[in-house]
């Protein structure tokens, strides 16, 4: 499958159309960005860690029988995908109590929460993604009450897959994004990245952060974590 | 029924406890805050028209079979209610976009909502009362899922009951803050105050603002504001 036009350039990916009308090639890129791209960097070889790192898990969560845009990873950076119609709802599950969240409810980072925590925000760059409800996405008719019920039961579901796959590799999986939307069959698919940009990684025994907050932080050895959870995730 | 200690002085009002266990004595106060009490100052009678103002909100809901604290006006400023264990969780019912939903999502201020919009706040001034979500709710263990339902079923209820209410009077209601809490009984009750600080109404032709946003934006005519919604609650 050969990458036709460009048609989308994000913040850590490009998305170009193919010869096929449902299906998309999305690269990998190596640029960095954090609260709400005021901090821009790049990190050494991010494109290709994430493209492996994402089809990881893609691969593990297809055969767990979840529904992802996933078809096949093409070279280094590149992923064949389903073309989808995103759901402007980006949707963030919690294991243990992180940054914004912290900051939210007044929990000290690194406490345990008694039961995964689902949020809602809206992909709206513009309004710096704020947390919403149901009803603010009725308002804005991002999604139908179906869909949000869909959706959140998958993300709940694929939290059990990647924390249960992640404890085996002595990885404390703290929180995750993910986005969700609809096919060309009009059934709804995972889409997007699960990367080390998307989720919080911690090693279970030293606490140590693998993942952007290293990037976000300044706290050195950005590629180096990036390069632990490739390691971790095929040994 | 006598005030006995003071048990409790809010921003807005002070609770007494009384001879009888499970019956207090709110006394609405003349003080005025805003942005979590960084903006101080007083409204002349607010205390006494705010009184009034809740007893009337509190009368009809009781009529129309919502389980409410009140029980009697006992003078001026003074109201009788029964004794609850407050959950700390706000409910916000909203109708027209304004304040921090219009900013939130990106709305014009004074879009109407296709339906109604419920939100949970948590009750918490030193984290600025947070917009929250259920699964925070249940971290931070303030209320159980099947309390949750009952407040939000109670929440659309008491919005249709005062938005018909009030629209009679010509009174748009934009937006107001709930607060429910567990009685001695064990069952849920509406409790706290309804009133221009808790609410937001327009005038349904003009528009002009008949609450506690005229001494938020010191639009001027905030006392004036509360007398005319006496003034049409009372007609
Ligand atoms: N299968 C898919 N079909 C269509 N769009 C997708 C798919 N998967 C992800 N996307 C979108 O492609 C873009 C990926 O690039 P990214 O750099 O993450 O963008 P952004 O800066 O908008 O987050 C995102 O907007 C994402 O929603
Ligand atoms: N029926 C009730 N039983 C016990 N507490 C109540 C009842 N109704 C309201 N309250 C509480 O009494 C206080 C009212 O005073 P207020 O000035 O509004 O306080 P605050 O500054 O905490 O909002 C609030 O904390 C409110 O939750
Ligand atoms: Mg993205
Ligand atoms: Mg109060």
């Amino acid at each position: 499958m050969e990458k036709k036009e460009m048609i989308y350039e994000g913040k850590a990916k490009k998305v170009y159309s193919t010869d096929e009308d449902d299906k998309l090639v999305v690269e990998y890129k190596d640029d960095a960005t954090a609260f709400d791209g005021q901090k821009k960097g790049q990190i050494t070889d991010k494109g290709e860690m994430n493209a492996q790192i994402s089809t990881i898990f893609f691969e593990l969560l297809e055969e767990k029988g979840i529904p992802t845009h996933f078809i096949e990873k093409l070279n280094e950076t590149d992923i064949l995908v389903k073309k989808l119609d995103i759901i402007l709802v980006e949707v963030v599950m919690r294991n243990i109590a992180a940054g914004s969240l912290a900051e939210r409810i007044g929990l000290e980072e690194g406490t345990a929460l008694p039961q995964p925590v689902l949020e809602f925000y809206y992909k709206d760059d513009e309004l710096g993604d704020p947390m919403i409800n149901r009803y603010h996405i009725y308002a804005e008719e991002l999604a139908t009450a179906e869909e949000l019920d869909e959706i959140s039961e998958l993300a709940f579901e694929i939290n059990d897959i990647l924390v249960e796959f992640l404890a085996e590799k002595n990885i404390d999986l703290v929180d995750f994004k993910l986005e969700f939307g609809v096919g060309t069959d009009g059934k709804i698919y995972l889409g997007d990245e699960i990367s080390p940009d998307t989720c919080r990684f911690w090693d279970s025994e030293s606490g140590k952060k693998l993942d952007k907050d290293r990037f976000r932080r300044d706290l050195g050895e950005v590629e180096g974590a990036y390069q632990e959870i490739i390691k971790r995730l095929t040994e």
